[in-house]
């Protein structure tokens, strides 16, 4: 006898961009029925159409709100219509499936998670980095103890455009270095300072740096931009033992852990003299496989076993405080934000 | 009738890491008759003995200040004794060559360059990066107007160790980035300000971010680090027309110039659209010359010219002003300092 | 009064590995009626038939040649199957497409040449390297005069696996390095010399090195292998003016053009002295576009037009005839193979 | 009581490009007494006179042999009077160390080699990268088994310039290459296959190919050049179990080490299928001592003590005899060349 391989519906709302790519992967799960597309824009439907002839595409999400037999909403579309539509989906009844970042303020995602908490759904945020091969296995380098004690983490996530037109460029990017950090790092972050400028459009901040400090004296940075002539997407996390150099532009040697870092040597009753140790470099195998599918299937595992994704809501809203901190320092001439 | 050479004496004070490279270029300068070395610790000058002959090596500072026929007194020792042996100098009647930083306060440096402005004296600061062959050019490509109005200014110095005991990571490091940030933009900064943390020995400061706002709307960040598993030495120059990239690191192609951009599209009466422009990148040929001996060569041109050095006390100074802000807004827990 | 649109009704023969992609750019093109794919492995044609529900799917070439509508015949099948069925296609009066290498000997490659002249049909060899952004980018450089006169080509194509199971590695491989060196250096081969070893499956050449000596005294060398612990795609090219160095690993600056050169100054009667020139590095940029949707589409145009397309019968023979001669060298214990 | 250092007097012949560092690293050995310079050009003296005035310079080499103090003779010259000099040093009974390539000719060597074991006398061949931090580091992987059977080994050593006047491009450089091969593989190498061609100056080979065949299907091939735009060093050992990237050019990570392969997995009873292994890739950490300090100390301890250096005469003569078997396969058309 096989396996009764159990269907979950699905209705994604947005084709653009990014919608895309989570229209194929959902469309090739197994586990998956990808009932409809919607998106306000025609245009952007037609072209699916030709290649995805069973699914239903409509213009209204009211349409898939209504369908008493969809399972899951997928969003897709701009942070400022996260909210309300999100909610939506959750009163009638449907699991949530919300791109990054999840809100446009702490007290929206606040509000979306106790209602699903409310509704008994699932409120998944999609920070896909976190499904991310290379991630993964950063992730089991750190938690195996080999690290030691983290000391830093330095991101840099920078190059030419695209600039948005609505929203400061660490709202766009740094979702990505945030909930990588927050998977990495278990720690209580205290303050975040943020420094920004504009220089071409004029109306967002286009080059950041965002500093965020935490209680046991570890550190965070972030540098995003959209002015940068080159492309970098490189990560430092410093521990006691070793640190890790995360180079995603490297097609092949994406991580390095190096056996590197100081050490203290009493030289006398009351001195500590710093030691540099310096070892091999070793450059692990990580899983190759697409973050995105990754991400769905564990995403569809949840609405069928009701237990929360790695992602889910309050990982969002984690993200979000951050961004809305940052906003606040700016506001305040780069000063330092409390986290509450 | 053969060019009657001018050989300048020269005494130098400190036979330390730094020294020895100001020992060897002085000496092989045919302009130079390097009189003296001078260190209080005999087992340093030791080693020199064999291999200079002809130099005096004494342990008193007060031979070099003594001694009429000498001409010049370069001191690289730490930077707390810099104003006492410099003003000694100046006091004496000598030149003064002051290793960076030149002083431990902006107060200490202003003396300084009032003293050599009344002896009639050369007051020179060991900037050495902005004497460096592909500076030089970075410097050429900015004058030309290619690069179009700079926006920002982006340098990261960062490797394991070596952790000073006396000073913040940036008092040991930054200086480098800020002497050629002035080289290149001759704006005038206005905030500056500093992140800091300690991780290792936590005495100081082991690794730092600095930011520096200009009138002009113009932003510097410098990230200096003794904690970091990767030796980088880049900086990013961002202007409105073009933009370089200064890999350090890399043994031939240090500087690539990025036909790259963002152009304000005019797209009704009152919307303008960014377009993103996407050229070749250029890797320009550089003077690949010792830049120590360069440096070394327009010191000694200038002692006898009378003319002020690119690297002056007014150029020592503006880095010191920057790094005296930076401790204060750490002091205030990363507030904006204004520079007046 | 819109244009009418001609579309060109073609068949696939084989959904393997590289199938994949002929079916993907055929599908996409607006000039183009993908109306059959075809495979002996009902497995392979099961995973299309949900994404690509307009096309039908055949197990048996035969009702591609005896569909009279059919025009063009696309052939993504092993090597040694070929010669047989672009002979059946070219008879029952198809275009053809063919995949490289083009047939197992060049007496095939030139019977299948006389047979599409005499048919007056379209005889096209799959090089897609040819239409590839870079290459056409690099040629446009050669064509210039910019180089100057070539003196040689050398290509590394190496990694680790696929290994073959029936043929030697540089009829898997060099192809394509082949295929750019014909389509960028316009001189006539003269004598081919191999060396090749065996060292895991030992059934086949794994690792080969082929030189390609030319009358006008340039040389090129080619080095293949499925045993390279690192992957490596780079090619030079040497010109008495300038040098390319292509590196294809690289995710962005693919091609760099070194301003660099050997020239001879007279420096007496009868001596000339080698001096060295050192410029400017050029990144030049070039179209990002997909090499095979360019190759399908400049096929297509041919076939409307009549004319020969860039890789027609002859450039796919060019090539067969120097890995043919790489056979014999081989065979012959690497002696000099002159090519007739 | 203070060890008694036995100092070792030594004259070195030749003070040219590379003579120079001859000079400062014997110089620095406290177990030295460098007592001569000699030069057929006075100018080239004259520079070192002043750095080192407790050494005699000379102009003509019988200074040296006729002194009977004289321990040891150091011969930096131009290859064509390796031979002449070596010989009468040995004859008037001091030890040599000669630069690389040993001798003209096969022939000459063995006559060194009978004449310093007649002599009990010391012959050294300066085949410094043998000393060289990182390639003794990648021998004792290999010695460690850890790559499981070596199957080849690929070099490439190419760059622009510097053209010498009067031998083929591998002469000059290959000696490198081989002489590291040599020291990493202990196999019988039996047949050699050269390709060169002569472009700008035209009166020697100045891009070549070697190939090494090995008895035991081992397999070993040099690409030197001096037409490259690019200065690359690497060199790759593919291993059964792990290969090894060994990467000069890079200023930190130049051995890389994959474990990485190829297996043959039975599928049944007749038939073996590759598998691809991949796993972390290590990149060891390895002396970093200068390669010729090493060499020199080596080299004074073997005098000491009587027993051969690493690189021995006929360490030196393995080097000569693939050149002059390289030499051969040129002037027969690249036919293959059996070493008896």
């Amino acid at each position: 006898m096989e396996p009764i391989t159990r269907k979950t519906s699905v209705g994604v709302i947005g084709a653009g961009y990014w919608g895309v790519n989570l229209i194929r992967n959902f469309d090739a799960l197994p586990a998956c029925e990808l009932k409809y597309v919607c998106d306000t824009n025609p245009a952007r439907l037609e072209k699916y159409r030709h290649a995805y002839k069973h699914i239903e595409f409509v213009s209204d999400p009211e349409t898939l709100f209504s369908d008493p037999a969809l399972e899951v909403v997928v969003i897709a579309t701009p942070v400022r219509t996260h909210f309300d539509l999100a909610k939506k989906a959750l009163l009638s009844g449907k699991h949530v499936f919300v791109e990054k970042p999840m809100t446009e303020t702490s007290a929206q995602a606040r509000g979306l998670i106790a209602l699903a908490r409310e509704k008994k759904l699932i409120l998944h945020v999609d920070h896909t980095f976190v499904y991310y091969g290379p991630v993964i296995k950063i992730k089991e380098l750190v938690d195996s103890g080999e690290l030691g004690d983290l000391h830093y983490f330095d991101s840099q996530r920078i190059n030419l455009g695209i600039i948005q037109p609505d929203v400061n460029v660490y709202w766009d990017l740094a979702p990505h270095d945030i909930s990588i950090l927050n998977y990495l790092y278990d720690g209580v972050p205290k303050i975040v300072t943020a420094m920004g400028t504009q220089h071409i459009v004029k109306k967002n901040v286009e080059l950041a740096h965002i500093t965020i400090q935490y209680e046991s004296g570890f550190v965070a940075h972030i540098h995003v931009s959209w002015l940068s002539p080159v492309k970098l997407r490189q990560m430092t996390i410093g521990g006691r033992k070793k640190m890790i150099y995360f180079d995603d532009i490297h097609p092949f040697e994406k991580i390095k852990v190096y056996n590197k870092g100081v050490d203290l040597t009493e030289t006398d009753l009351n001195t500590f003299e710093p030691v540099y140790r310096s070892g091999d470099v070793n450059i692990p195998l990580y899983d190759g496989r697409e973050a995105l599918e990754r991400e769905c299937s564990h995403f569809l595992e949840s609405v069928v076993s009701g237990e929360d994704t790695i992602t889910n809501g309050e990982a969002g809203l984690a993200v979000v405080r951050i961004l809305e901190a940052a906003d606040l320092s700016l506001l305040n001439g780069g000063s330092s934000i409390k986290l509450l």
